[in-house]
C-alpha cells in the first residue's frame, strides 16, 4: 500500500499513520459476508438476464451497483489461517488487529482491542449495526463486543447492549435476527442458560424495542418521532429469511427496509450536530447460501447486496459529507462459473434451507417420497423438469437439500468447491459523491490487509481506536471474565448450522 | 462506469467520448492470460512461503508486485459466449468491439477493426509485442492483424509483418514463440502449407532476426546498436517454455528478459523524439498451466507475470512519462483455493507438459513403468513421498500428467473446475508515477467492459481508433480475403494443447 500502515498482530498500542485525503461526518461500512469474485458475475448476469431476456449464448450485460465501485483488493487471512472465518475477518476489519478464527476483537493472547464503532461513540458520533443473522454472530459482534469465543452469543449480547461492556453501551442501532440471545431461559426458543431478560434491560435503559413487522414498520416510518437507541430483533433463534423467502413469507422486514431505517434514524439524530455516525451493514446471508451451495440462494442475497449499496449510493449523493466502504470478510463456497447459463435459476422461489425444512416438516407421514419431492419440492426449487434418473439421484444424496442444490448448480453451470471458505482476496468498493469520489478511489486503491481498513475509516473520521484498547485492556486486567471463556465445551445452536461462518 | 463510453459490438465508426485525466508518452500494456482472482493469492502464498519457512497454519504473507496495483474490474464476456476465448476479449482489449470467440479484431459481420496499436502506429508511435506463446496466437496477434479465425495464424504472421496488412507493417518490434508460422513449410516443424519464407522477408524488410540464445543475447545488450525493426522468435512448433522448466533448461530467454530487451529497444528508438511506444507483453503460459490444472506452474507463471510488473513499475518510476495497465483476457482453470497450503508446491521443478513428454518421449522401452514413475517422474513434480494407492491411481488416469496434476492440486489444497476458461471478472491493474499515479487510479476505479480499456489509452495517447477502422473497412471492401475464412476445415497443431486458448 502506498498508504502503508505499520499495525503488528497481537501488539496493543501501535502508532499508525494511515493517510487518507477524505474527511467525512459519516461512514457505512457495508459486509457482504461470503462474497467473493464470481458471486458479483452470477448476480448480475441472472439479473441481466432477466430483464433483458437473453441468454447465456448472446449475453446482454447489466451492471449492478456494487461493480462500478471496486477500488482494490484485500487479503482475509487470519493469524492461524490462510481461510478465515467472519470472526478473525470481523476482528481484523473492526479493530485493525489480525487474530484466531473464532476471536471477537482480542487478539491471539486474549486482549481486547478497540473496534472503530467504539471508538467512533467515544468520538460522539452515533453508531449502529444491522444484520440479517443473529446480531451477536460474528460480523455484528465484533464491532460493539470483546469475546475469546464467538460462540458466546449470550455474553456478547449482554455488550452489545453495554451491560457487561467496560465502556457501556456502544451502539445506539442494532436490528437483526437472533433475538434468543437476549431472552431470558423462560422463553421459548431461548438461547440463554439463565433467565436474564436482555430485552426488558434494553426497555429499562431507553431502547425501542421492535420484535415484529408491526413494530418495525413503526421504526421505519419513524412514526411516532421513534429516537435511539433502537433495538429490532425479527428472528428468535435463528438468522432472519432468506430474502427470496421472505418475498414469499412477508413476516420479517428486508435487508433494504433495514438499512433505510438504520440510516434514516441515525441521520435524524445527527443531523443537526457536527458528530455524525458510524453504521455497520452486514448482507449475512450470503455466506449460509455459499455454504449451502444454493446458487439462486446466492445470486438472490448478492442481488440484495447491490439494492443496497445502490440505496446507500442514492442517500450519499444527497448527503455528500457521509462516504461508504464495502468488502467482504471471505469468499464461501469456492463458486466457480465454468460454464454459467443463468436461465435455468430463473425459476427458483426458495431456498434450499427452507425447501429442506418443508421436506423434514411438512411432508404428510403417508406421503409418497418422490410424489412429494415431484409435486412439492421441485418446482419451488425451479427443477419443473427432471428425469426419472435425476429424481433418484436426489433421494440418494446426503439429503433432499444436498441433491436439488447440485442438480440446480450443475444446470446452470456453476461449480462449488467447499462447504466452507476459501482463501481467495476479495474486492474492496467505495463511494463518495463529487469530486470526493476520486480521492476515496485514489487512497484506497491497491493492495490492502483486512486490518489496514479500519485505520483508513479511522483517519478519515479523526478518531482514536488505540485509546480505546488502551481503556479495554485496562478493564481486562482488573477483571477478564467479560471476555468469556476461548475454549467452550458446548456452544450454543446456531440455527441449525453446524458450521461457524 | 463514470467514463462511460458508447459503443456498440459490430458498429462500424463509434464516436466515442472516454475522459482521462492522464496524458502519457508510452503505454506498457500487459496481458496475463488466464489469470485469475486465486491466481494471485496463489503465487502470493507460495512466495511468502519460501520467503519466509512459515506454513498456512501461522501465515506471513508479503506482497508481490501486482497485489498494490489493483484498480478496477473488468467484465469479459463476449459476444456470443458468457465464457470468453483470447481471441474475442483480445479484440475487444485491443480494438474496443465485442465479437465472437475466436475473432481476431474483426466484428461479429466479419469487418476488420482497428487496434490500439494500429492507431499508435498511425499516430507516430513505436509498436512493439512480446508473448512466450507464438506470437501469432491470438492474445498478441489482435494488435496487429484481422483474421476471421484465429486459427489463421500462417496468414496472421504475414500481416504482422506487414506483407498483407492493408496499412503495411504495422510493429516494429516481436519478441516471442511460435517460428513455424514463419518459417516454409520446406522447415522441419513449420505450420505453412507453402514455401512462403517470412524469416527472409523479414530480413529483407530491415528487420534484425533472433531466433536463438545467442542473437538474443545480442538484442538483451543492445550489441551493435541494434535498431527497430526487429523479429524475435525463439520456439519453432510451440511456445516458449515454461519458467519452471526454463530456469533448468536455459536455451530460452525469460519473459523478463524478452520485456526488458523489448522496452529498452522501444525507448532507444524514441526517447528523443515527442512521440514515444505502446508495447503489449502478454504473460501466455498462466492460462496454459491453468488448462492443465498444473498447480505449481501455473503460481510460477504468477509470479513471473508479477516480476516483469515489477520490473516496468521501476521503470516508469524512471521514466514517469510512461503509464502501465494489466488485466487479464479471462480466467482459466476454476481454481479455488479451498484449503491452499503452498508447502507441496514448493519442491515441484518441472511442468507437468514437460513431464508428460518425459513420460512419452524418454522412457526406455524396456523399462518398469511404475519404476520410472517414481524415480524420474514424482520427484520433479514435488511428489517425493507418495503411497502405493496414489502410485495406482496416477497409473491409472486419463494420463500421467493429469494424475501427477491432481495428486499435487489436492495436496495442496487447491480445486479445479474446469479445463477451460471461466466467467469471472479479471483485476485491473494500472501504475503511473509520482502524483499521476493518483489521477490514473481514479480514473480507471470501477467497473469496466474490456472493450472499454482501449479507449482509455486512446485518449492517454491521444489517438484515433475509428480512424484506423475506417482505412481498413475500404481495404476489407474492396478484397476481404486477407481476413481468411471464418471455418477452417483443419487447423494447424497449437504445440500439443488440444483447445484454444
Amino acid at each position: 500500500m502506498h498508504i502503508r500502515t505499520a499495525i503488528t498482530a497481537g501488539a496493543a498500542l501501535v502508532q499508525t499513520a494511515v493517510a487518507a485525503s477524505v474527511q467525512a461526518k459519516n461512514v457505512i461500512y457495508i459486509v457482504p459476508d461470503g462474497y467473493g469474485p464470481a458471486s458479483q458475475n452470477m448476480a448480475r448476469d441472472l439479473v441481466s438476464l432477466v430483464d433483458s431476456g437473453t441468454t447465456g449464448s448472446n449475453p446482454k450485460i447489466n451492471e449492478l451497483a456494487v461493480d462500478d465501485l471496486a477500488i482494490g483488493r484485500v487479503r482475509t487471512h487470519s493469524a492461524n489461517k490462510m481461510i478465515t472465518d467472519s470472526a478473525a475477518s470481523g476482528t481484523a476489519y473492526a479493530a485493525g488487529h489480525k487474530s484466531y478464527n473464532g476471536a471477537i476483537s482480542v487478539t491471539p493472547d486474549g486482549q481486547p482491542v478497540g473496534s472503530i464503532l467504539e471508538a467512533a461513540k467515544l468520538g460522539g458520533l452515533k453508531t449502529g449495526l444491522v444484520s440479517t443473522t443473529y446480531i451477536s454472530d460474528a460480523t455484528p459482534a465484533v464491532y460493539a463486543a470483546h469475546a475469546a469465543n464467538r460462540a458466546s452469543m449470550p455474553l456478547i449480547a449482554e455488550q452489545q447492549l453495554g451491560y457487561s461492556h467496560p465502556l457501556g453501551p456502544m451502539v445506539d442501532l442494532l436490528l437483526g435476527g437472533g433475538r434468543c440471545n437476549f431472552s431470558p431461559n423462560t422463553t421459548e426458543g431461548s438461547c440463554r442458560t439463565d433467565d436474564f431478560d436482555l430485552l426488558t434491560y434494553a426497555e429499562e435503559q431507553g431502547f425501542t424495542v421492535a420484535t415484529d413487522r408491526e413494530e418495525f414498520n413503526a421504526l421505519q416510518k419513524g412514526q411516532g418521532r421513534v429516537e435511539l437507541p433502537i433495538l429490532g430483533l425479527f428472528s428468535e433463534g435463528k438468522s432472519m429469511r432468506y430474502e427470496m423467502d421472505r418475498r414469499i413469507i412477508q413476516d420479517e422486514p428486508s435487508l433494504l427496509e433495514m438499512a433505510e431505517t438504520a440510516v434514516n434514524a441515525l441521520h435524524r439524530a445527527t443531523r443537526r450536530r457536527n458528530k455524525g455516525f458510524f453504521l455497520m451493514i452486514e448482507a449475512a446471508r450470503i455466506d449460509h447460501a455459499g455454504h449451502d451451495n444454493d446458487p439462486a440462494n446466492h445470486a438472490s442475497e448478492t442481488v440484495m447486496y447491490n439494492n443496497v449499496v445502490a440505496w446507500v449510493r442514492d442517500w450519499i449523493d444527497r448527503h455528500p459529507d457521509t462516504i461508504m466502504l464495502s468488502a467482504a470478510d471471505h469468499e464461501t463456497g469456492g463458486l466457480t462459473l465454468n460454464g454459467y447459463d443463468p436461465l435455468p435459476l430463473r425459476n427458483a422461489t426458495h431456498s434450499r434451507a427452507y425447501l429442506q425444512s418443508v421436506w423434514d416438516n411438512e411432508r404428510p407421514a403417508d406421503a409418497d417420497e418422490r410424489d412429494f419431492l415431484v409435486s412439492e419440492i421441485l418446482p419451488a426449487y425451479g427443477l419443473e423438469t427432471v428425469t426419472d434418473e435425476e429424481i433418484q439421484t436426489i433421494l440418494d444424496a446426503s439429503s433432499i437439500g444436498a441433491g436439488i442444490a447440485a442438480l440446480l448448480s450443475s444446470r446452470a453451470g456453476v461449480d462449488w468447491s467447499t462447504g466452507g471458505h476459501t482463501s481467495v482476496d476479495v474486492t474492496l468498493h467505495g463511494y463518495a459523491a463529487g469530486q470526493k469520489r476520486r480521492a476515496l478511489q485514489a487512497d484506497l486503491a491497491g493492495g490492502w490487509d483486512n486490518t489496514e481498513l479500519p485505520r483508513y475509516i479511522e483517519a478519515v473520521l479523526d478518531l482514536d481506536m488505540d485509546a480505546v484498547t488502551e481503556r479495554l485492556q485496562k478493564a481486562a486486567q482488573e477483571d477478564s471474565s467479560w471476555l468469556g471463556p476461548r475454549e467452550l465445551v458446548a456452544r450454543r445452536d446456531l440455527g441449525g448450522c453446524d458450521h461457524y461462518h
